[in-house]
């Protein structure tokens, strides 16, 4: 690949980035004093030429040569190690890290958007540099200075990788049943047994080390999530010089096969079966992070970040995707359009047919609807983080917590149906290995489902983000959404006219919202749950589209036309879908409660 | 498998085929005199039996060990071929043929329905076996006595297998830009010359010989479709007594690798290439078939078949998709109902969960509406070729026009979806290659794009099937459904509701189709031509579910139950996406015709 703008738009990123989320005035702020908005442009600079040279040309091999159990070890493509260790090198690991840390205090949100070139560009070796950030800022914000120096130091250099285990085979997504057992031991570590299920990274020799995150039991209970704590268990233990000490007690078990993201080793590990057993103890030995019983709150601290990276990342296959097929129906002859049947002439290119365009501008309007709302959530964390006030900070956390579920799911839902329309645009060809997309159209069936699926995401909006606080999520950004509409009235009938789409669904949403709260069974209230989401998703979507439209301003270029067209696309073949989703939800239908399932 | 129910549901079939089409009623014909409900039943049984036994346990192993080309041959899955063996000794390959011809004289329908097993269990393998029949029925319609004689029989006894090559590199849905070209020897027979693409079943040793129809053309033009022709061009040449004769020149290219269907080798071939001469000639003999230019009316002959099997090939992916992810909801623990959230109660299965009910519900009203749509349209080609009275059978030809795509591309869309839930109910299991969902997911990937793409369909639903003889096929099809809803009145509210949805989006459907094909300009009017085949396709799927509901009658077991709650889901949660899509239609939007590419 010659050009990195088969990964994603330049352009795009810098209008979203500046024109809209003015991402230029956080320097203003002590912490990202140092940045500017060349230092931005550099690290995007960086980032989409070493996702282009070192991520994208192996992301095909990692599929075709899936990790492999060879004599109790993983062996990966060879070509992962030095491309992590390539973004490593750029110091990219602390990107958002604090500098008395080494990091570079560079904003999230800018930080997503480097994030999304690797994404776009090899979603699965990138995978592994998630994990390591994701658990490296858990530990920095709750572990103690030694496990910072011990297990975060070589974590940001690159040298150790890290985990979050979570799951366990009988336990997916209800975390109350979580079996592992943690006990403490006489020297005040903790001994660790059970199995974990799903871990992602879980072994590999891509470094020295292994950190893993280990959520697990102390008290007695068998089940329910009080008690539940998290350790660090490192695959090798950490002498105090940082040295690498004895291997610990954490087996690799088995490799998961999976339909896509191949390239990310998946794997189940058993903690403290006996296979290894450092200093003669019986159990991993782990240690403690923050107080006990802490472990979901502290997972959940961190979720939010995550989970916007899923979405990013969900969003980065899709935009890959459609300017792949783009490209595709821009070269590629077939047919002539209706009206135009002369054989005698030359066929058209692809893109000269109204369903292919329509195929791209939706492809389109999910890409860059999608990145768009992950970046703003992202600057939102930043807002949480760094605003000079606290009621800035507390309303930017607000939103971020309804925000999260949707900045997940949507582009999770919405890109996946993105890769499938560019297989489709390429046809035949689009349904061989020959060509990229049905890779990606693999890999993104992976989002709806890991990092919590779809129905829970569905069950968080409706049941606790939109009804905490009584109802204060739902009404801030019911008041975003307002405040954007109201700054339309002078912009020309199109935006006019987006902004009354809006405004109507918006005010439909609230209006089922209250009315879903207000029913005293939950278990109807939230039965069509994932339809909520869906609903509330689209309306969010169309806001940022009014969003993005507005910071246009009178710019009348081709990006600018671009994007109008696609805003309208979504408007009118998107939008629309949401009025019966909320009159179903608004009906309160028990068709799947009321269900026996011995009917099925 | 122990059990052919996680293929299909052999009551479902039961109750489509006897109480709702009354195919017994065939038995009344001459044509099928010699049937009886047991006969059905029998060849049913052995059907779902064969395809438990001999084609579900090589479903995964024909992916994981895909077709491979090896000193020039290809090499398939050994247990392919005893598969194909077992199939034709039953006497299936010929199951609708005429007695005269060795053929059973079974009606469509029940064909279809037998066909539904094979490909539930396997549908690559079933593909040769397809493919096979297709070939054969369009030479017994088009061809000669000897072409029937030396070609057709083997084929029905399995020894011989049949192909398609219709699709060129450069003109894959543009058969106007066919180049591949037959030049009249002074034998009679024609030598060929050009590359087909895309050819399932191009080459393989499962039997003697292969019988390729090959699209070529005759005349001097370089494009258009007057002139094209259609050839038998077998890989050995059949000498007078059946002995297989010299090699014929066709020559394996190469092979596409897929994202599924991988079972089914799919080729490139090269006509005329010189590599193998029979008798010296310069070009692949051909023989032709009927008259010279008949090529494509005779391909649309057997396209109605063909694209109803694709329709049941996609249902029952998503049959055996949605059984099985029915198996794993009943007995896979997962978290608790909302309410009933107490940790120390054991976890409920997945079942219990409203929203895996949803995507259970929603794959069951896809999988068992798609089955019924395309039995639907099987009887009607039995109707077509043997109502007693011509009336009928033109009516019953008119209704198969305007059903035959969306027979094709609903099924193709929406069980395609149906997998994809399938993969959501099963969590991350369903993402991994130790369940059968995940391959049927990419199996069902292909059907939206070979024969005829989604589309082309639509093209051919509103350009063509809608709008031909002023309007017949919508009003037919539009006369059927007012019926249906006129014969509800006393069926109670919940039947009378569906019946009144239906005909309010009936109606709206019907007004729609007179506003696009008043208007003048075919570019606009076709603009959104896919949305109009997925609302139509919505609307006739609601259609089909209501006749369900009356066929039921007063039964109220636990099948009747089932199927009237997914009568619901279907009535509440799928027929409401079409009134936006309609309206959009209505607007006459050109958001994608006035697009200039150069914005994307």
């Amino acid at each position: 690949m010659k050009d990195s703008n088969e990964l994603l738009s330049r352009a795009d990123l810098d209008f979203l980035l500046h024109d809209w989320l003015r991402v230029g005035d956080l320097t203003d702020r002590p912490r990202f004093a140092e940045h500017s908005r060349s230092t931005f442009d550099a690290i995007l600079d960086v980032c989409a030429d070493l996702a282009r040279d070192r991520f994208a040309p192996h992301n095909r091999r990692s599929d075709t040569e899936e990790p492999k159990l060879v004599d109790g070890r993983v062996r990966l493509n060879p070509d992962v190690r030095p491309a992590l260790d390539a973004l490593a090198e750029t110091g990219l690991l602390s990107a958002t890290a604090d500098h008395q840390l080494g990091g570079l205090q560079l904003p999230r949100v800018v930080h997503l958007a480097s994030a999304a070139w690797f994404a776009a560009a090899n979603v699965s070796t990138y995978g592994y540099a998630m994990l390591t950030v994701a658990n490296s800022h858990l530990i920095c914000a709750h572990g103690s200075a030694d496990q910072i120096n011990r297990f975060v130091l070589p974590m940001f250099e690159g040298r150790f990788h890290g985990t979050m285990c979570l799951s366990e085979p009988q336990a997916g997504s209800s975390l109350a049943d979580t079996m592992t057992r943690a006990r403490l031991a006489d020297d005040g570590t903790y001994r660790l047994t059970g199995t974990k299920m799903w871990i992602s990274g879980g072994d590999h020799e891509l470094g020295e080390n292994i950190v893993h995150l280990v959520l697990a039991r102390t008290g007695a209970e068998t089940s329910g999530v009080r008690g539940l704590s998290l350790f660090i268990v490192p695959k090798f233990l950490v002498e105090d010089d940082g040295s690498i000490g004895e291997r610990n007690d954490v087996t690799l078990v088995g490799l998961n096969h999976k339909l896509g993201f191949r390239g990310t080793v998946n794997t189940v590990l058993s903690f403290g079966d006996g296979t290894h057993q450092p200093g003669g103890a019986a159990g991993a030995i782990g240690y403690l992070v923050g107080a006990p019983g802490e472990g979901l709150a502290q997972m959940f601290h961190m979720m939010n970040a995550v989970r916007l990276e899923v979405g990013a990342c969900a969003a980065a296959l899709g935009y890959t995707a459609y300017l792949k097929s783009l490209a595709y129906a821009r070269t590629r002859p077939q047919g002539r359009t209706p009206g135009a049947k002369d054989a005698n002439l030359p066929q058209v290119p692809l893109v000269e047919h109204a369903d292919i365009r329509r195929m791209l501008l939706a492809q389109k309007s999910y890409a860059e609807g999608a990145l768009a709302l992950t970046l703003y959530c992202a600057r939102l964390l930043d807002e949480q983080e760094t605003a000079p006030e606290q009621p800035e900070s507390a309303r930017a956390g607000l939103l971020l917590d309804v925000l999260t579920p949707i900045a997940k799911s949507w582009p999770s839902q919405w890109c996946l149906h993105g890769t499938s329309l560019a297989i489709q645009v390429h046809g035949g060809y689009g349904y061989t290995r020959d060509y990229d997309v049905e890779q990606h159209y693999r890999d993104s069936r992976l989002n709806p489902i890991h990092e919590g699926t779809h129905g829970i995401h569905a069950l968080d909006l409706l049941g606790r983000k939109t009804s905490m606080q009584d109802g204060a999520g739902i009404e801030a950004l019911d008041e975003e959404m307002r405040r954007t509409i109201a700054a339309t009235s002078s912009l020309g009938p199109e935006v006019s006219a987006h902004a009354a789409d809006l405004d109507r669904a918006r005010a439909r949403l609230v209006e089922v919202t209250r009315l879903l709260h207000a029913h005293p069974d939950p278990v109807t209230r939230l039965a069509n749950a994932s339809l909520y989401l869906e609903a509330a998703g689209h309306i969010v979507l169309a806001w940022i589209w009014l969003e993005q439209l507005i910071a246009l301003g009178d710019r009348d270029d081709a990006f600018a036309r671009g994007k109008r067209s696609t805003a309208h696309y979504f408007r009118s073949y998107e939008l629309p879908r949401v009025a019966p989703q909320l009159d179903l939800l608004a009906s309160l239908d028990r068709t799947t409660v009321d269900l026996d399932p011995a009917w099925l």
